[in-house]
Order: C-alpha cells, then structure tokens, then sequence
C-alpha cells in the first residue's frame, strides 16, 4: 500500500461516514497579519483590538473568512483533491469569533451522493464542522463537489440527496457580541451608514480593483493548508484546460469581502453564508472588481444592536463594477463574473 | 447618496478642518515578520528583544517606518485617493516607540491649500498625527499632495501656504531610551561604527541591488491599509501614463533604509523626516540601489549614549551606486534617482 | 575604511578563528505564518499547540527548518557573501525545540580551508553554531563554500582539512519530547503510518508539484536574514551565468520537506541533517516534486515513544517524482534533480 495518498475517488465516499480531518492548526496574530498584506481588509472589529474592546469583545477576533478558509482547506485533502469542481455551498453558518492562539480542527460527514450520468464523476454532497480547541463549533457549511471515479466500470450508487437550505433564515444567525450602539465611533469604523440606511433592492459599487499575482494566491492558499492542486502546479496546468494555475475561489471571495469595504464598512460580521457559486475561473494577472445588493434586511431576534443584511456580492474580472454587470445579452451569467456570493452579514444599528 | 466613498477632492478640503481617520489598526508580531520578509531590516533593536532589552527597551519594538507607513496609510483615503502626486514631507517626528500590541490611529489636519494655474488640480496641506491606543502621540508629520479638482470650473479658493520647518533640528528629537554604551556588542549589532566615526560629507555606498516584485509591493501596501488606487490595478494602469502599477513611494524608502544597514547598521532609530522626494516612480522589475551621505552630525541634549546623524539617503534603480549618482550632465536629477531623502538617525556614542 | 562591508574572501579566513554573526533575530508566532504561507508545511506539533501539548510540548515548536535557514541566514554575511558555491553541509544536529519568542543567534568557527588548483578560489569549511536566549544550543552544522580569493596572486596557505562524520549515528540524535504513543491520534496528524511502518529500501513518491515565483524565494530568504546577492538582484544577475535570479538552496529543501507530508506525515522532527547537494540551481518558474527513500531505520536509545529514519529526500525540478528520478543514462545526476538530501526524521512507534 502507498503510504502517500492520492485523495478519494467517487467510490471512496460512504453516505453517513464521518471524516476527520488533519492538520489541527493553530491561527495566530501572523495569519491575521498575513491575512492583511493578502486582502488589506480593513472592517473595524478585525483591525483593532480597541475596537473590538469597545464593542464588547476580548480582543480582534480573526477574519471570519480567513476560519472559513482554514476549515474549508482542512477538508480538502479528504474531500477535493480529485474534485472536477466546487459546484455550491450552502447553510454556512458562523457561531463562535475566532481569536488568536485558537486551534481549528475540521470534521466531515458525506450526507449525499449521486453518480453522474456520463458515468465518470459524480457528485458528493458533505457537511463539514470546524471547532475551537475546546470543542465548541466556530463553524458549519454544506458543500457538494463533483469528484472523478475511480473506474468508470464501477456501478451507480444509490442516489442519496440531501436537503439542503435555500438561505439561513435571520433567527439562525449568531451574533458574536452584545454592545452599546452609542460606543460606536463611526469616524473611526469608516462609515456612517448603519442597518437602517441600507434598503434591500440598494446596489453598491464598490469602485476600486486589485489585480491577483501568482505569488499572492498561492501563499493564501498555502496558509489555508488548501492543497488542491491546480493552484499550485503550473507544470501540469500549462498542459490542462487553461495553461495556467486556477485560483482558490475563496481568494476571490476574500478580495470581493475587502474590496466590499468601500461601501459596507459597518458590515463587522459575516454571520452566513447561504451559497455561492464561482462562475468563472480567476488566474493571476486578473483584475477583480466587486459589487453588491442588498437582497434582504431583518432585525436580529431579541437585539437592538445589531441587525442583519443578506447581501449579494459578485466579483468580475478585467471589468469595473459601476453598471453591476451579472448577466450578458444572452440572460446567461456574464463571463467577466467570476463569484456570486448570498450572505447574511451583520451590522450595527443606530442607538 | 453613494456608499463607497470616491475620495475627497481639491474642493472639499477645508483649511483647519480636522480629518479623523479609519480605521485603528493593531498592529503585531505578524506584522513585523512581514516587514521583515519584506525589506530584510536588520537593524538590532527591532531585530532582537534581547537586543532591545540590553539597551533599555521593555522589547523589541516595530521598525520606524512600519509605524510610519501605517499611519501614513491611514490617511490616505481621506487626503490621497485622488492625489496626482504626492509632492513631499516635512517635519516627520517619531516621539513614541510603537510595540507589538499596540493599536495605531491616525488624525490630520488640513493647514493648507492653493489651487495650481491650470485651474485644474491644486496642493492641499495636512499635518497628520498618529496615536497609540492610550493616546500617546508616536509619530507626526506634514506632507503635502496634488489633488484633482472634482469641477475645473469652481472658483480658486484664498491660498494658504503654511510655514513649514526646512529640517528639525537636534533638540527635536526624542531618544526612545537611556542606556549604557558598555552594554553594547558590535559583533552582534552588525558593524564597530558609532556616532563619533561618521564625518560629515561621507559618503557610503550600500552595496546590494534588491528587485521589485508585483506580489511584494502589493501585499506591502495592503498591510499598510493603504488604498491608492494605481499601485494595484493593472487593468486600469494598462490604459495609464506608464502602462503599469506604480510602486509605493515608502516602499522604496523601506527597500533603501534596509539596504542602508551595509554601512549604517547602528543606526538604530530613525528620529525624524526632514523632507523626502520620490523623483522617479518605481516599477515591479526595477532593482533599487542606495547610497547616503552624513547631512550634519549632533549630540543629542543631555545624552551621552547616543548621538545624531543626519542623512541623505538616495535610491536608484537600475543602476549601481557605487559613484553616489545625483545629478545627471544637465543638472537635474539623474533618472535612475527614485528617491532622495532627508532624516535624523539616532546612533550609539563610543562608551 | 569603507564602512560597508563587501564579505570576505578566502583570504580572510583564519583556521581557528570565531566569527560572531550580526544580528540576533527574534522568532515570533508571525514568522512561523509566514513560513506556513511560503510553503504550507502541515506537520502535526508544529501545526498546532493542542498537538504539541497532546505530546508534552509547551506549545507549537517552529519548524526544524526555519530555524536552520534563520541560524544559516545569519552567517551569510559572514562566511558566503563571496561564495561561488556552497558545496556541502554535514553533521547538522537539531539539539533544543525552538518556541515562538525565542532570539537566535550564531556564531561560527573556522575549522578548514583549502586553495583550489586553480589559485583563484578556495574552499573554506565552518561549524556554525545556533543558540536560543539563553545559550543552549539548539542546532549546530558543518557546511563547506567554495570562495572567491580577493587576489590570485597571493599565496596559498597551508591545507586544512577537518574530518567531517558521513552521517550521524542515532544514539547523537535528541528527541525533544517524552510522550505517550497512545497519547497519538493519527487521524489527526495525517497519516496511520508510523516508524515500524516504514522498510529501509522503501521509496515515495510525495505527489505534488509547486512552482516557485520570484516574490515567494525573496521572501522567504528575506525572512531569514540571508543576504545573499544572487537572490535578490534580477539587474546584475542578468548578466550573470544563469540570466536569472537562483533561487536559495534552502527554500528547495523547505518545498520538499512540505510535500514529504504526503507519505510521511508522521515524521515530526528533522533531528539531523547527514548532507546534501543542491545538484542544479532552481529559478522562478521551476515546478519543484519530490520523492524519499529510506535509507535506515534505527529505535533511538532508551526511548520506546520514537524511533529514527534515516531519509534520502530527492526533489527535481519541471519533471514528477513517480519514477524517482535520480541518476540519468549517463549515471551522471539527471538534471531535473535539483536536491540529493540526506536526513533523520524522528517517528512515533506504534503504542
């Protein structure tokens, strides 16, 4: 037997086994800092500990998508290393802040499976569950991958499909803190705008662009202990599809999140992630622009500090955002949208 | 009203108006390691708590112009998105070491501004002050930026032209410790050379040539929290002056300042910014270069641990500095000077 | 006296002699992101704390390696600013863990030198010795430069050999830890494989590929304080013999020391280094694969938690490791092998 492996094949998954995922990984004030040169986030609670302090919480708690992606990468291994493609997330839902010094381990259950018709792939339907060192859940999401069988020889499965939740539904949403609106400086968080100057059908451009090297997707990707490896092998990729290293598609979100800051800067806390879908591939030399909407507004059950927005974010490559393009000529999705992205996010309310 | 701010123009400049800058930004270990990995500074103190401690420091405190760079970065959405250039500073005074942990925030003033004679851009004037998360005033300067009208045809507001200092002087400046020259080891701080062995007029040639990359002066910049638009967007610089991103002009300081340590490696602090000139803009590819030479040298009032030099540190790229090019046969700056600066240094006294 | 240093020349080394290399570095939780970044090791202890707690560590050591380039990094300036090559290491014994917040520093000693035939270069040998704050040593290496004479005029000294060991013996080999295997959850750290697991004569292929980029090479050797001039500067290594920055030799052997994870995840600790060869410079671009064989298997007197491998890791460049690549028709090393490196690992023993 090989003692290195060579990832799971379609018939590798069970419906109903659990996968536990390695490494554990420690995040610490240098990921975050990292996590800054990558994206130059700047959403307030994040960036400063008197910030966070004044808002009820020990201390800056990491970039909620920088746990996400440390999670998602810790499943990789395990799920997606022969992964055609990420088809979809769904029911991503943020419990605990992170902070500094806290160790991530990640565990996945297959709840789903099913065969493709061409009888190569098929599609392979997991929930994954990331938890502190203490053993409390930070975060859970769905996800479903199309994976390569080993054989194509090897009969169908059974089709087992799970439900799956539309959105999060604002009840479902944990907000990580309980504080006093009027402490909030909006000088200092970089906006004045608040939940309730937000109206839903609102579309924000968020007007500047970053373009992606291959030096900083890969050292994202890297920190992520995300090894799929199309990311990172330009000597097989310059034989594949596209000649060239595809980026992690959470890099694309990562960015599409800063760049959103201009415009949503009192959008402290991602709360949810109800789906997503990477419409286009990304590869380094990629300016990506982002815009978004606001497609739902609900007070948080029980708060009057904080209320939550679903927003979507789209991200395009190689094209400004000011006339929010989603869909060409032909009703189909423009090819310089390269995310789609449904999240509920959280935000202080006036005092 | 639009959410995402497009950044301030000529005409919304107040003189006397006070900007308060988002966002506070912790900075830490992380940070520094990054700024390592960046520039490769090896001046002892920021190098080694164990250095910094023999000299009197709680620990190793962060690099001068990372703290310089971060506060300056604050700024810049409120002063410099629309900036055409930025045409200098002044008076650039560090009064606090800043220590891993600590949270940086910025606040400017404007003191100044006059329309140009094209009717079409005009200079504004801040002073800009930077705070650790107590209060403490760590850094102060004045610079001054050529900003874009929004509306060539609104009126020429009064001119005012503040007064600002040529150079600080020695008695200016703030020794961020009191400590024993016995204590102090050259073989570890890099070079036998103190104060008393640098003579006025000296030149010193640092030697190395350092190659820019894209990724490197993009995740700089990031980490600074700095969002001027033309140093990440190549598919809207493809279409600009130079068809390329423009480095940061501090990254190039800091590219110089880690080189000047081949020559000047116990000039531990830097005190003060006298006046600093980005003469020529730096591309990815570029290789920078440095010389100084030794402006004037001082003892510091009531010290006898440490003295002043103040230097002339200048930058080319592409082009070795071994004869300390200037000047070119015309008389202007030579076009492979990027940089010319003008800074106090804080240096061990022999014992 | 100029009072930058241009590195020394064969000439300038005396057999006997101390050299104490500038300047001590502090190593923080931020370095060690960054070295996660760079090269997405996911070794269990130095992973996580909960791990390294699980196996009676205090915390998350820093990686073996990092530690070796930084305690390197320091005697560049030293011993190979100069270097036509390095030619050899030998005897490098990992002696004490390494915990974020600890300062190294080093000091060599001079311990051999040799003229070559052709009088205008030398080859100089060091034992170059790390130690933490507080003066345990925590590693210590020979390693052998071939060096440019300042003047092929002058005299050949008197040859100085030193007997350097072939390989360490397991008993020289230091465990850093006394834990229980049943302790170990090889869920969790990636691999049900442990030291009895493993037969000598047994190779692996680790799969993977990365290519390196410009900005990932210089920063890790940035990180590490090692100013090696044909790293960093594209300006005058374009005229060079390879019109390319190479890429330092360490940075090849942290690549394949992280894809070694896939097939040897529980190889916790690199506790010596017996030699190694960079066989061919490696550039920006370069897709770096690797495969080990085991070269001995050895319990580690009086310890039944761990036991030794004596590791051959050959990484090749542009060309997969499934063949295991090594010599070419001519039984010459094939040029696609970059790196012949022979180590011990320490490995948990089955319970």
């Amino acid at each position: 037997m090989s003692k290195s492996s060579k990832g799971r094949y379609f018939e590798d998954f069970e419906v109903g086994e659990t996968l536990v995922h390695a490494t554990p990984r420690s995040i610490t004030e240098g990921d975050q800092a990292l996590y800054t040169a990558l994206y130059g986030a700047r959403f307030a609670p994040q960036a400063a500990d008197s910030l966070a302090q004044d808002l009820g919480l020990p201390a800056a708690p990491l970039d909620d998508l920088l746990v996400f992606h440390v999670v998602f990468g810790k499943s990789v291994p395990d799920i997606s290393l022969n992964a055609v493609a990420n088809l979809g997330y769904a029911g991503g839902l943020f419990l605990q802040p992170v902070f500094p010094g806290d160790t991530l381990s990640a565990v996945s259950e297959v709840i789903g499976k099913k065969e493709n018709s061409n009888g190569k792939t098929g599609v392979v339907y997991v929930e994954t569950v990331g938890r502190n060192q203490v053993g409390e859940v930070v975060l859970r999401f769905y996800r479903w991958v199309m994976v390569n069988k080993r054989d194509a020889a090897s009969p169908a499965p059974e089709a087992v499909l799970p439900e799956l939740p539309e959105a999060l539904t604002p009840d479902e949403l944990v907000a990580p803190l309980d504080f006093d609106p009027a402490a909030l400086d909006t000088a200092l968080t970089g906006s004045p705008h608040l939940w309730e100057d937000y109206a839903v059908g609102e579309k924000i451009d968020h007007g500047d662009g970053v373009t992606i090297e291959e030096a900083e997707h890969q050292l994202a990707t890297r920190l992520y202990h995300n090894t799929a490896r199309v990311h990172f092998n330009q000597h097989v990729e310059s034989q594949g599809r596209f000649g060239r290293r595809i980026v992690y598609g959470g890099h694309v979100i990562s960015i599409a999140r800063a760049l959103s800051f201009n415009g949503l800067a009192n959008a402290f806390f991602i709360a949810g992630i109800n789906g997503g879908r990477h419409t286009n591939p990304s590869f380094a030399g990629d300016t990506i622009y982002a815009w978004s909407e606001v497609l739902e507004s609900a007070p948080l059950p029980g708060r009057d500090d904080l209320g939550a927005l679903r927003l979507r974010t789209v991200a395009t490559k190689n094209r400004a955002a000011a006339d929010f393009p989603l869909l060409g000529e032909d009703g189909k999705t423009d090819p310089s949208v390269v995310l789609d992205l449904d999240y509920w996010v959280l935000m202080p309310r006036q005092g």
